[in-house]
């Protein structure tokens, strides 16, 4: 039995096990001093009380003879995908029921799409990115080419009409940086992907923290989209779900390559090596969609927000540049006195207490800076920026 | 962008809509008559008490600022890994927490699985089989050999020596047949896996359904079997979870191919593709193998196998030949008059309205043989088999 090489070769990812390391000896050699987190990737505040009451209500009914259910729909629950497209319908996007897709988390649905493209695709990622994007693809032996974030471009790389690809990885609000594309940019990814033939996966795991009305949530706000990108949106982030875990994928009718729907195909995919997400998880997902859910999710929202907010008026009093926490949870800062990534870390721990995540972790191009992040408790925010 | 051209030529898999059509046909010709249904691979039964109280705790538990939990242990928690440990230990099989991987079901893991394997390994599959085994690996463009289920050898084929092979599937207790291999059998499969540096990989989702106390529960009661053999396992089935989602695949630390620990990739590839099961379904799964939950989860088995041994008594009374439903919960027969599969059916069908599985659906070898099942309710069991 042979190993995939291309899995055997793949490099350990060290970045979250080497902060643990870092802060392990500094708590060691300072006594458990208290160290504030603003390196965290997850959600702090618990699930809404209309989520906590259907979740509660379906679990009651998988105990009781006439109302238990077995495997659900192969595409998820009907009352989940409607509710889904009537969140979409408030964006003015369109959609049917059959090109929404229930899944356990983008992650999963991120990764698993790759099952359908050939391995001789060049892939397309920005530097810095969420790195799971990176290591799926090298897992299947795919070409990777770069577009770079800068401070010039706001860390928002636009296509590269000298550069060809096939699958076009974009993230906005963006994991790590916080940037966000506006209609016209993401029009130019669309006319490119459109005219290379390519395929967009946008991930719009965090597009209900953007405040400002005029930037797009959904990649099919723009024209042509539904012939070329495959959205993933997850409610992990946006209403406390990454211990529960829904996401969801759309797949247009449109997609069309090689002369196959992506829809089918995919269904085809999802139906041979998935079974659905629990009817429990599925009720919840639905109450978040309806009014007072929205509405109880929004305030964890604006709790967020409002971290983000004193990140960035911290940042702008120091003088210190940065990009996102305006309308994302992220806030990516410059590395003050031209320091490394690892070195602010280091120093950021050792005089403050306190812990981001280095750029460096996210791309070469993230090397000198910093990812803050707004999900912490609110008092523990405050106490890390008095001691920036 | 190019689509993988295995997906591309997969052929759809026409047989439960194949059946829906043609019960949808016949009750439109016949006017609503009453159609029972032993084709179902679903349960029926709702979930045990004890499993309903401890998600029911979790829910409320997600709700509250204290105890709120997001991202899980990238293996699922350890309270639920150490359950699963202490159900082996009574099979006296040892595993350490560190081989146990929490999943959202066998389905899932035993595709995803092969993301660790090169395409140029040869896949043994028997005929007939769970029709899962085989398309996964067409969309991997791996080459697929069959070892074949006969009357003479009881549906459990053994290994070919002449026959060389780099991925071995075993089902055991089976899908489709019910037929369950022996330690015996289960060693020649180890012994051929070793001799030929082949990975086994074991589906056990039916193991509690076995009666027969000498009869093996798990792979690992085999000598040997831990540097050969991955094992998957179900609470769909078992505990009632096709609704909820869960399982374990476990890796053991010995199993090293190509010089790398499978263990390690594995760990590799869920926490790059995967991000773990819900919190409130891993307290649901743990409560399964608490004292109470394996009592209360017993009973449900119990009610599943006297509706087998009424199904196995009637066949028994007519003459006819078929394996499982002894230790399974599947009763494999043989088409009475040598009706092909399709015929036994469409006659079931319109003679007694009573609708099982073509075992044709499984392969080529399951041509003229027919899969009941066993989880439909006991007044639904005893009214077909009187139509029989």
């Amino acid at each position: 039995m042979r190993i995939n090489e291309h899995v055997l070769n793949l490099e350990s990812s060290y970045l979250f096990s080497l902060i643990g390391q870092k802060v392990n000896k500094h708590k060691l050699e300072r006594g458990n001093q208290n160290v504030l987190n603003l390196g965290i990737g997850d959600v702090t505040l618990p699930l809404a009380p209309v989520v906590v009451e259907a979740m509660a209500n379906a679990v009651a009914e998988m105990g009781a003879p006439d109302s238990f259910r077995g495997y659900g729909d192969e595409q998820g629950y009907l009352f989940l995908r409607q509710a889904v497209c009537g969140y979409y319908r408030k964006k003015n996007v369109e959609l049917s029921e059959q090109e929404i897709f229930i899944g356990d988390g983008a992650k999963s649905d991120l990764g698993n799409i790759l099952d359908l493209f050939s391995k001789d695709n060049t892939v397309l990622i920005s530097d810095p990115t969420y790195p799971v994007y990176v290591d799926t693809n090298k897992m299947d032996g795919r070409n990777i080419v770069y577009v770079e974030g800068t401070v010039e471009n706001h860390f928002l790389p636009l296509p590269d009409r000298n550069l060809q690809a096939d699958i076009i990885y974009l993230c906005s609000p963006n994991n790590p940086t916080g940037a966000v594309y506006t209609k016209e940019q993401l029009q130019m990814w669309v006319d490119y992907a459109l005219d290379n033939s390519a395929i967009i996966l946008f991930d719009s795991c965090y597009e209900r923290f953007i405040q400002n009305r005029d930037l797009p949530t959904s990649i099919y706000e723009i024209n042509g989209a539904k012939e070329c990108a495959i959205e993933f949106c997850s409610l992990s982030k946006t209403a406390g779900f990454t211990g529960v875990r829904c996401g969801y994928t759309i797949v247009p009718k449109e997609l069309i390559r090689d002369g196959a729907s992506l829809n089918a195909l995919w269904l085809r995919r999802q139906s041979t090596k998935f079974n659905g997400v629990s009817y429990i998880t599925q009720r919840g997902a639905a109450a978040v969609f309806s009014d007072q859910g929205l509405l109880q999710t929004e305030e964890n929202i604006q709790y967020y927000m409002e971290n983000a907010r004193l990140i960035t008026q911290r940042l702008d009093s120091l003088g210190i540049w940065y990009v996102g926490g305006v309308n994302a949870p992220y806030v990516w800062m410059k590395c003050p006195d031209d320091m490394t990534s690892w070195e602010y870390f280091d120093h950021l721990l050792s005089s403050a207490h306190v812990i981001g995540t280095p750029g460096s972790g996210f791309g070469s191009k993230g090397e000198g800076f910093f990812r803050l992040t707004s999900f912490a408790r609110r008092r523990d925010i405050i106490a890390a920026l008095e001691r920036f």
